[in-house]
C-alpha cells in the first residue's frame, strides 16, 4: 500500500493487516436464517482470521427507501443486536454505522467525480432493480450511484477483501474498476479489493420458495423455539410423499436443502436413507432440523437476553466502533486528497 | 426555520441571521475583470448587507478538471489572494475552502438519495456544458450531479438568499425543487432560497468578444498598471472610426462597454459626445478608461503586496473560515438527519 508523504507515521504492516475485510448490510428489519447463512455466518467465522470492518448501511437504505425512514432507527438496533447475538463480537470486529463515518460520504463524491455514468446505467443489478421495483419512482441519482458509495465504503478502509457470493461478483467488479480508474489518474493509492467467495446457500422458506420476508415464509433469529417447531412443523416436503408409509426424495425436499444447511453430514446420511426408504417420517425430520437450527438460536436467544439487560451496551459498541472506523477511515482520505492533489488540511483529519 | 428536537439551544434569529447568502467560485487560476464584475463585485457590497458565506468550490473543479488537478492547489491559493486583495473581507464574511467542511460530501449524499436522475439529465446547462466540452469525456456521475452538490452548498448553511445572474436562475431553480422534495418528504427543516438578482454585466475582452481566458483577451487582476495600459491600448474600437477626425459610435465600441463599468455617468456623457464629434481620439478615452480600471486595481495592488508579505494569514483567513462554516454545516446537518429520522449520534456533531 502506498502512503502519502502527509502520512508519515510509521506504520507497521503485519500480516494480519493485509487481510482487510469490510461489509455491510442494509438496516432492513429482523433477520431471518436466509439473512445469517447469506452473510453474517461467514462473518463470524471472518472474524478470526482478518482484520474486520462491518457495519449498518444506513445510507445505503436510503437509496431504495427515501420515502419511508420511520423505522431506520429501530431497524439498525435490532439488525445490531442480532449481530452480536449471532456472535460478531466488538473486541474482534469494527462493527460501526456507516452515518457515523462522515468520510463515506466524502470518497463517495470523489470517486462519483471519475465514475462514468454509463459504468452505472449499464449495471445489471441497476436494471435488475428498477424493474423488480417498478412502483416505486426509483431512478434517483443516489439510487444510480449505489455502486461509488459502495466502492467508498471498501476504499475507505483499504480493504483487501470483500466477502462476496458469486451472484455479487460484478458489483465487485465494478468497484474494482473505479478503484483502477482512480489509479490510472491519480496513482497508486488504495489496494485493489480482491472477492473473497464465501458460501451463501438459498435457504427455502417455509413454503419451498426463497426464504424473504416478502414471501412471509422466514424462520426469524428472534423466534423462539416453539414458534421455530411451530413453523418447521408446517413446512412444506416432497409432494409426493403424501402418506408416512411412502418413500420420500430428499432431492425435492425444501426441508432437507435446510438440512444440508443445519445438520451434520453424517445425520444427514441416515435422515437421506430414512426417508427414501419412508424409514423415518417427515416429522422425525424435521425433529432433526429443528435441532440443527436450534444449535445456532438457542444461544443466540441466550446471547441477546443477556445484550437487552444492558442495552446501553449498545451505544457505546457503535461509539467505539465508528472511533476506529474514523481513524483508518481519515487516514485513507487524507491518502487520496494527497493523491488527487487537493488543497486543504481539516483540522479533523487530524489524526491522534 | 424549523429547528429539530435534538437542536436545542435557544437560537436567536436575528434579522441579520435571516438574510443569508452562500455562494462560491471554483478556483481556475487568477481572475480576471470580468470574473470580479461576474461575482466578486457583488460580494463585497452584499458583505455589508447579509450574513455571508463565500467559498472556493475546489471539489466543484473536479467534476470538469478530474483528469487535471496539478494546479489546484496554486489555484486556490491565487484566487484567495485575488478575493482578499480586491476588498473580501473575512472579518465580515466566512470566506473558506469546500473541501475543508466535510459535511458539503454528507448534505450531496442524502440529496442525491432523493433526486431524480431525469431533473439532472434535462437540466439545459448539463446539456451545455457537454456539447461546449465535448473534447473531454465529461459523462461522469459527478458531473451529472453538479446541481445536487450545489443545492448541499446552499442549504448547508440554510441560506435565505443567493446572488445570481439572470442566466443562472434555471440553476437556482433546480436547487429549490430538491429543497421542496425535500420538504415534501421529511417535513419543513431548511430555508428554501431565494434568488438575490445581481448585475452580470458581460464584460468584453481586448478583442471585443467576451473577456475570457480562453480567448486570451484578459485585463488581469494581478496585471501591472503598465500591463494594463498596454493592454487597452491595443484594444479594439468602432471600427468604422479609422482616422482620429472620424466621428465614432459608443454604441458598437467594445471600449464604451467598460466604460460602462468602470466609468462614472458624468465622465461617460462627456466621453459619448466627444466620441461621436470626433471631439475626443481613442487614446484620450482610453486613457479616461485606464484611470477608472486603476481605481479598482491600484488599491488591490497594495493590498496584494500587504498580503503577500505575510502568507501564513492566508491558511489562518481559511482555517478560521472552515471553524465557523463547520459550526454551522453541523448544526444543519443534525436538523437533517433529524428530519429524516436517521440513526446515529456521531460526536463530531456535538457543538461547541
Amino acid at each position: 500500500m502506498t502512503t502519502s508523504a502527509r502520512t508519515n507515521e510509521t506504520e507497521e504492516t503485519t500480516p494480519f493487516e493485509e487481510k482487510r475485510v469490510v461489509s455491510g448490510i442494509q438496516p432492513s428489519g429482523r433477520m431471518h436464517l436466509g439473512n445469517y447463512m447469506g452473510a453474517l455466518h461467514n462473518w463470524i467465522a471472518l472474524q478470526n482470521t482478518h482484520d474486520c470492518f462491518f457495519f449498518i448501511a444506513d445510507w445505503h437504505a436510503l437509496s431504495t427507501n427515501y420515502e419511508n425512514t420511520r423505522n431506520l432507527i429501530s431497524n439498525t438496533r435490532e439488525m445490531l443486536i442480532d449481530w452480536l447475538s449471532l456472535g460478531l463480537d466488538p473486541e474482534k470486529s469494527t462493527i460501526f454505522l456507516q452515518s457515523d463515518v462522515t468520510e463515506h460520504a466524502e470518497l463517495n463524491l470523489l470517486f462519483g467525480m471519475i465514475t462514468p455514468v454509463s459504468w452505472l446505467t449499464r449495471n445489471p443489478s441497476f436494471k435488475d432493480q428498477q424493474e423488480q421495483l417498478d412502483n416505486r419512482n426509483l431512478s434517483m441519482f443516489g439510487f444510480l450511484g449505489y455502486p461509488v458509495l459502495m466502492t467508498a465504503d471498501i476504499a475507505l478502509y483499504r480493504a483487501t477483501h470483500v466477502p462476496v457470493g458469486q451472484d455479487q461478483l460484478p458489483h465487485l467488479e465494478l468497484a474494482r474498476e473505479i478503484v483502477r480508474r482512480f489509479h490510472h489518474f491519480y496513482g497508486p493509492a488504495i489496494p485493489e479489493p480482491m472477492p473473497l467467495l464465501t458460501p451463501t446457500p438459498k435457504l427455502p422458506g417455509l413454503d419451498g420458495r426463497k426464504m424473504s420476508k416478502s414471501y412471509d415464509n422466514c424462520l426469524y433469529i428472534t423466534d423462539s423455539a416453539e414458534v421455530i417447531w411451530e413453523k418447521i412443523k408446517t413446512m412444506v416436503t416432497d409432494p409426493q410423499r403424501v402418506r408416512r408409509k411412502d418413500p420420500g426424495n430428499p432431492d425435492v425436499c425444501p426441508v432437507y436443502d435446510l438440512h444440508r444447511v443445519f445438520t451434520s453430514a453424517e445425520e444427514r446420511l441416515t435422515i437421506e436413507t430414512g426417508c427414501r426408504t419412508a424409514g423415518i417420517g417427515c416429522i422425525d425430520c424435521k425433529s432433526i432440523l429443528r435441532n440443527g437450527i436450534e444449535r445456532v438460536l438457542s444461544p443466540a436467544r441466550e446471547k441477546r437476553s443477556e445484550i437487552l439487560s444492558n442495552p446501553q451496551k449498545l451505544d457505546s459498541i457503535l461509539e467505539k466502533g465508528a472511533e476506529k472506523a474514523r481513524y483508518e477511515a481519515r487516514k485513507t482520505i487524507r491518502i487520496v486528497r494527497d493523491a488527487m492533489l487537493l488543497p486543504g488540511k481539516p483540522g479533523h483529519l487530524e489524526l491522534h
